[in-house]
């Protein structure tokens, strides 16, 4: 097990399939956690804990709105934490909400926040960081980059 | 005890001077807690647990950047919490981050947000709310509004 | 009789389903007022003025665009009032006018903000603050937590 | 009597110097009225229903923050209303609570916003307004705008 | 002849059309100009010098995105210009871009700006301006009030 | 003469001083007009008829607030005209209200914008546009990133 | 060839069909890459480098979110880049995100920035530098702008 | 070597001091480079190129304005890149401009940012992603924060 995601409901981790979708299509494993921040914050930092037991390298989280999950779990564990900004449409403000809550964290509890909804960039950062550790995972990563590359130089001359 | 305030730092205490002058003024008891959300979340999750032994019945929390404390402790507890949003110049975005961090929290778990570094009015708003229980803050709080109608006035006259 | 509810038209009132939901639901008794701030000033100065007689403890008040209605009331009561931003789709601007509008209160005229459109936050924050004072209410807002809580770990463990 | 002007307070009568100015160098008279429309609410509905006895023409008001005072007064009469958003540094926000509080008016009830801070430009307006009544206020903007315009030509070529 | 209207194009027309509505209802004439301030300049031009002749009294200009139009109409007249700042979704800026280009004039150019897309609002500020000229028009205008107000009470009573 | 300058004032002119300093530095020749869009509207358009006259084959117009001066050039001219936002401090809204004034002119009338108060970048894309039809200031600007180059370079190596 | 159109994709290129018809509507050569600054950066430069040798005088560039291709192409040309901020419905921010990606270029490498997907103006912007250098086009340009007057004189005559 | 830090200016370096600061307090051996990624992108290339011989695991990029470094960089590499958007007072935007420019990156290539100014936590943040990779370092970070955590306590004690 080397990636844990979390979120805060059902309708959050919709928001974030392209972030499974990615870790799918490269075979890599990933435990997925619903639990809201505010709604259940003893089972959060139960869960948190037994975290480093099972080997996890990454947590990415996704929030939105008072976007505070990715911060509670930066300030419980050691490990790199990913935050992804959700915007949930018709919510008001764009998103700037989740943005500003997840981002503006004090000095010494870090969140490694991608763009908004990019759920997908927060994956590929996951793996980014697995692969300084996990040789195996670099090689991965190289021979998806080359595959990505040559489909879109195709599209690109099948545009033309 | 009626009233805790919490915030994260000395400097955080500082901004919100305006509240504990107030609280002074009417000779109302409060207790203080410096505690960082994030750098000692499990100090500040004991304290929370301590408060309703304490016999505190209203929580006034402020915050800047990703203002999580008063959500975090609006979680943790039935009491109503009072959040201020802390601005300390010259921090960029103008005390957005802070204001849009601690309202746009999640359904179940409200902050009664008061205006960008306006702990006054969160004091006062404590107070209005110690009011319903308590009929010698009602007086008190009756005392103390038709005093500074009065000293309004006199400015007003006195400036015509 | 312990909570009011103001807003400006029945269009806003739909807006805050959320809050009476709640209210029935937990079986705490209501009274409604629609009434615009700026188009019939003088028939909402003198309902705040009966609203004392009527035993209320806690107000709320939502309102958009201009949003000054909550900011009204608590000129003219001691009360605690609770103000509700209403964002309604597709006005410009997202809300923004009227979270500004609200919160922004001058030194002594407190409105406890909650988040755009988040009635049932402020319906929740109503109760918790009466349930400093009624302890009925306080049982009643214990179980409704415990009963919401379950709600969830279910909901969760059904997902995994 | 032609001209009213409301502010809050006696700091942001000094924010809205630059419209005294100007009237007082055009000799238009006005009358001044400071008055909080969230601490002395009932002084200002008083005061507001006084007017239209003292022959005021156009209304100017100043106010910052939850820029109330312009709607609540346009709310109370018939006359047209000029609504000056202030910004009083270091206010976080930038004035855009101000502007947003006070032009964002619901239907029925307008207020004629000009720039934040152009306390210069409101009363410039309300001279536009009396000069489409009074033909003596006529003559005089048409003698001001060309004494204005022969001065900037002047600085220009002074410049070249 | 006491109302001029302007906007850049048909689009902008029917997005003003509760202007056109309150005055038709009120009875007063009005005459309407469609002319980009930016295509056909110098015929908007020829257009505002024409404007005096025709005894016009106030002006309503309304205009979308660099919204110029009403100051370049201010640059040139005497009489007080009203702007209506306005949002055709699904343009992105959600309107600020008119409100910020349009109420912030330098010193000596004033526009009476109302709230996005409210030509309502436009059109009843000419009113009261007109009123102050013109009896038979504040008479217009205290019945127009006095149906509106009983209207919206029978509304409330009617919901209750 | 190959590049008009204009701006609304003096105190404007001194915010776009990179500007001429670079175009001096050059030695490309440039003419100066110091005229408000709003407050002199008429002499405006007289220099601007001019222009084509005297060989101008750019212009750069710089403005604040309402930033209208480019927008309104651009409508009577055919040359490519190129925009810079002012922000004057302490003026509140950061130069986005001239920003937005100036960038989102209707569909026909391009304003080639750059950022804020970057007077800078509009004299070199000034004589980038200059250098698509004169061999002489191609050849210039060549030397001249040339030289900006080597500068770059030795300040980083003396930092090492 | 006279002008090169860059974007990343094809959804960018639907969205910046405005410039494609202008300049097929004004008979322009103008030559298309889609090539993504960020997933194709070596593809990208070599396309920048050979464009020199093609003659083109002009480019223009469309990006959104981190709009970063104007600007990396500015800084790898000595020719004038005109930069299309896209917002690409329902992408949140509104496009403030590539408007501010695009504008704010750091001293040096300027980007030539119009409206939000405003592409029209990109190409008349286009068509207005290339008529400093190319008489023919300087008519084409006239023909075009009286050609456009007439049918918008003739708009506004339907419509009275 | 393990981190390598780039930024564009001298400035900038001065403005992400803490993360130099922290790595020399916990010993952790970093390579600097100051290259602007718009005025020598040709430096930057081959620069990151070089990187990966060097044994760097992962890259801290600030930037402001078009705050394009960390983009480009991810780009060119694996690596996991973390972004530090930089406000330079008294720039406009307040950082808004450097914070969107950043994060909004287009699916497939990932900038973790952090929040404005805080290069601390670029710094801590790319000592967590060691972390999972150096037992040492892993050790070290445990020690630090149990060290920052003991001082924060004593000086909480000592203000109680």
């Amino acid at each position: 097990m080397k990636i844990a995601i979390f979120c805060g409901s059902m309708s959050d981790r919709k928001l974030m399939k392209n972030a499974e979708d990615l870790l799918k299509e490269l075979n890599i494993l990933y435990i997925y956690y619903i639990i809201s921040a505010h709604r259940l914050p003893d089972v959060l930092l139960k869960t948190i804990q037994k975290i480093e037991i099972k080997k996890v390298d990454v947590i990415i989280a996704g929030a939105g709105l008072s976007a505070h999950l990715p911060g509670i779990i930066s300030s419980h564990t050691y490990l790199p934490v990913i935050g992804v900004p959700i915007y949930n449409y018709p919510n008001p403000l764009s998103g700037q909400d989740s943005l500003f809550s997840m981002i503006q964290m004090p000095k010494g509890v870090p969140v490694a926040t991608v763009g908004i909804n990019n759920s997908y960039n927060a994956a590929l950062l996951a793996i980014r960081i697995l692969s300084i550790k996990y040789d195996k995972i670099k090689k991965l990563l190289f021979k998806f980059k080359e595959k990505t590359r040559t489909k879109l130089i195709q599209k690109i001359e099948k545009n033309l």
